[in-house]
Parts: structure tokens; sequence; C-alpha cells
């Protein structure tokens, strides 16, 4: 088996080596990560500039591109053949709710998906990010992984697993929760008396129902949740059907 | 009411200017938009760096961040009041199928919708981009705005609008498409014999299925995909629900 593995905090995180030593005994794992943090990034693709990929050590390769960059440039560019598996991770950082559509992470299995290969994104809750707690993770990235290669997911489908911090007490199959957003915006003065501004200075809550993958993750289980690519809200089609015949054909 | 207008492409983008001046009809329009290309950037939030807002013209506000950062900042920093409704674009090129997670344009209207603000993504098709399309393009965002307004959206759902070039032959509720990708990845050599790679070099087609985006596109048709905020595939839950059952608890 040949399993790429990538993340968004960069190649120097402590989570991208701990995943890479968890699934080392699926096969051959290769590591192709971006050569400094990337947060937040979302699923930005680099086109307006080359990309370089550095080998630090065979099979380990720093990208100066987004996690989605270096799925693609993986999969097209660096590795010896198509990967059976890709998995991105171990975030710092749970990735739930609306917030992962902010996610490096979880954009990087999103691609992964797009390119037709199995993929999980992986996250650690809590606030300690101690190394029997990335090993924790680790395992159950290992365990989803000979899951997910035996069996298969189902079509343009990859998992989001989040783990918790201390005692893990099971794994919930969830549906991604939602987030409640205060004012994010911190404005300030720089030294010559000109405004500038700070996201992300809000309060968030996440809407902890039952069922929902920030609920699992608080009562202390490995939350997964099967996320595809397709964002269409079916649902809405039939109230919105009657406004199409009201447009004016000139 | 008060429009937010922003794009992807940039400040100084025609696409930007024709949709504002589109939407002047339903009240006070600002726009808070990149200071430049920021294309395929995905949902990219900028938490690591401060912004800066320059406000060119009264209400036409440039910012050093990406389309996301637009409309988080313009909701909670730059705007007299909430806005009643968030327009982005109107995109230079469609934005269909798969390629929706990358583009800056539909993350605009996503980040709205998160933000509890009535959304939506419009895009010009065609290659020619002249006035006249733009102004086409315009139309069809003042007459779905004026709905969106009249009627209001599903709840946590906005519209991704993509307007074919040429004669309109009316308008098409959509599902999001498929994109079939090839190899994506070009491989050079720099004068000093480095390797570095550009992506996107590629072919990738459409899959051109009845009822979809691109089909409607392709069709002369005006493309309205309904898209909501949550990415769980909840028709996986009963092949994957079994996988629980055999993690073992510690």
């Amino acid at each position: 088996m040949l399993i790429l593995v990538t993340n968004d905090d960069g190649i120097h995180a402590p989570g991208v080596a701990a995943l890479a030593e968890s699934l080392a005994p699926l096969g051959q794992v290769v590591i192709v990560a971006p050569d400094r943090d990337r947060s937040a990034i979302g699923h930005a693709l680099t086109l307006h500039a080359p990309l370089r990929a550095d080998e630090l050590t065979p099979g380990v390769f720093a990208v100066d591109g987004t996690p989605t960059d270096c799925v693609n440039l993986g999969i097209h560019g660096l590795l010896p053949a198509t990967p059976d598996l890709v998995v991105a991770g171990i975030n710092r950082g749970a990735n739930l709710g609306d917030d992962i559509t902010y996610s490096g992470t979880v954009s990087a299995a999103m691609e992964a998906t797009l390119m037709g290969v199995p993929a999980l994104a992986v996250s650690l809750g809590g606030e300690t990010y101690t190394a029997s707690e990335y090993s924790n993770a680790g395992g159950a990235a290992l365990f989803l992984a000979r899951k997910t290669l035996q069996d298969g997911l189902p079509v343009d489908t990859f998992l989001n697993v989040n783990v918790p911090s201390g005692r893990i007490r099971g794994m919930r199959l969830t549906r991604q929760g939602r987030r409640r957003y205060a004012d994010m915006v911190v404005e300030k003065l720089d030294p010559r008396g000109r405004k500038y501004y700070w996201l992300g200075g809000g309060e968030c809550d996440f809407e902890y129902l039952d069922g929902t993958d920030c609920h699992a993750l608080h009562e202390g289980f490995i939350s997964v949740t099967p996320l595809h690519l397709d964002l269409t809200n079916f649902q809405s089609f039939e109230c919105l059907s009657l406004w199409n015949a009201d447009y004016p054909v000139g």
C-alpha cells in the first residue's frame, strides 16, 4: 500500500510525524506537507505561481504551497504511483461544524476525493497536545485507514475524524454541527493613528446537539463524519422552482 | 436596503463595478473587495496577520485580504449596519461543479450565509466578457436579489448563479455537476536545473449531465444552484455505522 500523508500545520508540526508513524504498518508512507503553517487556508489552490518541493529526507517533501497544492502535487508529480489512501493531519485542534470549510486539513482530504483517492482528515481536540494524545489519534487514524482500505468509502465521500483528548469512550458516526458566530472583528490603531483589523476576535459557540461532531467530541467519543463533495441543497428545489418561471426571457 | 458587494477578481475588475451598478436600484450598495486578484483562494480566512481597508471612494473599500476576509470585515467592521444581502461577483469565468470549492466568489457567499446574511454568488461564463455580457449578468443578479429580498432563501442556503455569454434562453434551477480531473501538474526546470511545478496544466472536462449547472450553462440558460453549508453525506450512514462497533474501547 502507498499512503500520502499531509497536514496544514506545516511539515515540522508534531502531528504529521505522529500520523506517518502510526500508518507505517500499512505500507509505504510519503509525507508531502506545506513548508510552514497554512491553517485556515481553506481549499486554496496556487495557480498564479510555481511551486517548489524540497525532499528533506527520503519520502518527506516540503512544498511552498497550501495543503490542497500538496495533495495535487503529491498525486500527480511527487509520488511514484497513485496512492491508495490520503490522510491529512493530525491537526492541532479539532475541525468541527461549519469551521471545516476554512480547514486546510479537511480541504486536503476533499482534494484527494476529487482526484478519486479515498481520504481521511484527522484532528486532535483539547488543549494539551501531548505525545500520548497524538499517539491515540494516530491509533484512530490507523483503525479507520484499515477499514477504508478493506471496505472502501461510499462514492465521493471522505471522513472527517476528530479525536478527543484524554480517555476515549468509543467512536461515533456524526453529522456536521453548527456554530453560532459572534462579532469577529477587532479594530485597532497603528502608531500613526491608522486603523487596522484582526479577524477572529469574538467568542464563538458550537451548538452541542446530539448527533453532531462537536457533541460527540465533547462527550469523549471519536467523531467520524462522512462528508461529500455535493453542496446542492436538494430540499430547497420545491420552494425555489417557482422563481425561474418569472424570469423574463428577452 | 443595504447591499454588500464583493468579488475575488479584485476591486479593479470590471465585474464588481457592473454588479454594484446593477444592484443600485435596490438601495445603498457598499463594495468591499480584495485589493488584487484572489481567485482560487477558496474559503481562506486571514487569522495570522492584520488587515487594512482602504476607502478608495465613499462606499468602496479595498482590503488586503481574501474574499472571505472582505465579507467578514464588511459585516462586522466597515458597513454602517448588517447588510440585507451580500452579492459576490460578477466573476470573470463560470464557477461550476466541483470547482466551486476552490472559488473565492462562492466562498464569499458561503461566509455571508455563515453570518446569517442571505447571499448570491454570480459568475459570467464564456470567453469574451464584454460590457453587454456583464450587463446581462447584472440583470440576472438584480432579478435574483429582488426575489431573495422578497421571499427569503431556505435556511443556511445561498445561490450559485452562472450566466451564459450571448443570448440567454431562460433560467434553470440546477444541481452541482461533476468534473473529471486529468493530470494537472506540469514539471519544469529553472535556469539552474532545479525542478519546479505548475498546477492546473491538464485538460479538465465537466460531465454535461441533464440537471447540472454545467449542462444548463452550456445550453444557454442561467444556472441557479442552491447550495448549503452541510457537507454531511447522510446516505452513507447506513453502510458506515457498522464500523464504530469494531472500535476497541480501551
